[in-house]
């Protein structure tokens, strides 16, 4: 595990350091019962192919064979970005709160995923109303900024949660997002850079020269993770990593969206690599930093099916699919039970 | 369209003739106003991807861009193949009417899948306690029990259906349905014959050696589609062949699922290439035959999760795709109605 610089430590909740220090790890033995279970029910074995291997995941993440398919729950973080100055995005800045008020009344495209799939919404307001400082200029957060904005989300895991997603809002959030990936994959932006919510080239080229500026500037700061989040992230990116490291320190499967959950993610992972085991790829984004990064953790989406909205949309398709996988691997009658006869 | 022989006309209803030869086509019109109602919602214009692509096509389709997202049916058909004597498969031919209880218990794959999604599930035996003829030796059937399965197809159709899948159950029908692709695709069984429900690398040549010997006995009868069910097909993907007839040209949006509803569709396809427009391929099945013939008619899966259980399983978690997309398509706010900025 990475720790913080001392500068943050000192407003970050001594317990939160603990908790990453003493991190669970996969469970073999829930794994292997999972398995067993599976290998009753009425089907050649193996041929639910990722729906049996989603479950076997969750089971060594939990560390229990034994299940729910409730209490799934996502959480949006809504952020404000500084960088938006640049004309980096198609959207203007006040899109921010508008949609977080759309959230709010259930009218975004989430909220209609989520209820398709019966999946609880928390919205998380990181700040719409006052954006960061602008990366390409100077630290997106102060300290204080930062530790305030990672424990908003380290705190919003619900308890109960089975399974749980990231989704965000934030006007010019892929910029940050893209340069965090750029600075932990070291690569230049040029070939990281998409069009976000929608941008043409002549846009597209000078979001690119942006990020370039980003990095250059604050280059001998970030290499320690905590302190590329502060300075390259934003609020609800910074929330996203304290929620994904509080979820899976606490043995909940984390299901990640596209680019800014991962983005968000990896940051994460820099800081505790055992993480990495307790999240799955829900949907590879369009945005071509997206397969990079996660290469970079060894994860493959689940679910390709072109989608760039982001709010934890891919996320939440995602969790439709592990919802039939355990409705399968709770309801489907043995070979015994339903007189089957075996191989 | 390819009309039957005269042989096999006289078990046909003249009805359903009429109705092929006067098929259905999509409707531009109904699409560009699921566009238009695409457009107004609280999104970057596409950012649904793939769920925005469905929803136009369920709309061409129908005919209307007024859709529901109930009545979601699919129909399960059940048969048994003569060939399973040839020992092309890892289970007995008792399993088939074993499932069939299982269907109805509601115990199975397919069944849970269902539940998670709430799509309806119909149960059609074609005859589990009679197999067809073994198609390595003789026809699988005469015209008038081709004839009798294909139209308990045609028949299964509810009429509300606003999205229908077919599945299936019968051991041995990955070989029948091998045997039909490589006749249509005119390419030898070595490359396409697979594992099926799970079987050796031995028993997979001999498998192999049976489609082959089944092709080379009947080379000449199966140049006429229809024909080419009768001889080389069986009762359930007779069934299936019918139904997806019947549902396409009643313009129900067709949810495909893997290798054997595939192999189906793709008879029906060459009777009547009009249909094609109005399937989907749900999932990419585990089988090699499958993308190739998918491929002959410019289909691509929307899933792939390595799942090669058949009985529809692939199909309903498309369903569930499906679903997500009509209630986003339904539900989400407009940008006026939210008061969120626009581009």
């Amino acid at each position: 595990m990475r720790m913080p610089p001392e500068a943050l430590c000192d407003h970050l909740d001594a317990s939160i350091l603990r908790s990453l220090e003493n991190f669970p790890t996969m469970d073999a033995n829930a794994r292997k019962q999972a398995q067993a279970h599976w290998d009753l029910k009425t089907k050649p074995q193996g041929s639910l192919g990722k729906l049996e291997a989603l479950v076997l995941w969750m089971a060594s993440v939990r560390g229990d064979s034994q299940l729910r398919s409730d209490a799934f729950h996502l959480g949006v973080f809504a952020g404000s970005h500084g960088v938006a100055e640049e004309g980096v995005s198609a959207f203007p800045p006040e899109v921010n709160g508008q949609m977080v008020e759309n959230f709010r009344a259930g009218g975004a495209g989430i909220n209609a995923l989520c209820r398709a799939y019966d999946v609880s919404i928390q919205i998380v307001d990181t700040g719409v109303e006052a954006p960061t400082g602008n990366i390409a200029r100077e630290p997106a957060m102060d300290e204080e900024g930062f530790a305030r904005a990672f424990m908003l989300g380290w705190e919003a895991i619900p308890a109960d949660a089975m399974l749980y997603a990231v989704g965000e809002m934030g006007i010019a959030n892929t910029t940050v997002a893209t340069a965090l990936i750029a600075a932990i994959l070291r690569e230049q932006p040029a070939a990281l850079t998409g069009v976000g919510s929608g941008i043409d080239a002549a846009r597209r080229a000078h979001k690119t020269e942006v990020i370039a500026r980003a990095l250059e500037l604050h280059r001998e700061a970030i290499a320690n993770p905590w302190e590329l989040m502060r300075i390259l992230g934003g609020r609800e990116l910074a929330a996203m990593s304290g929620a994904i490291l509080r979820a899976t320190s606490a043995r909940i499967p984390v299901m990640l969206d596209g680019l800014i959950a991962t983005a968000a993610a990896a940051v994460a992972f820099e800081i505790q690599p055992a993480a990495v085991a307790f999240c799955q790829a829900g949907h590879r984004s369009a945005e071509p930093a997206h397969l990079g990064i996660l290469a970079r953790y060894g994860l493959e989406p689940l679910l390709d099916l072109q989608m760039r909205l982001g709010e934890g949309t891919g996320a939440a398709v995602a969790m439709g699919v592990m919802r039939c996988a355990l409705q399968a691997y709770r309801d489907m009658a043995t070979f015994d039970g339903a007189g089957v006869s075996r191989l």
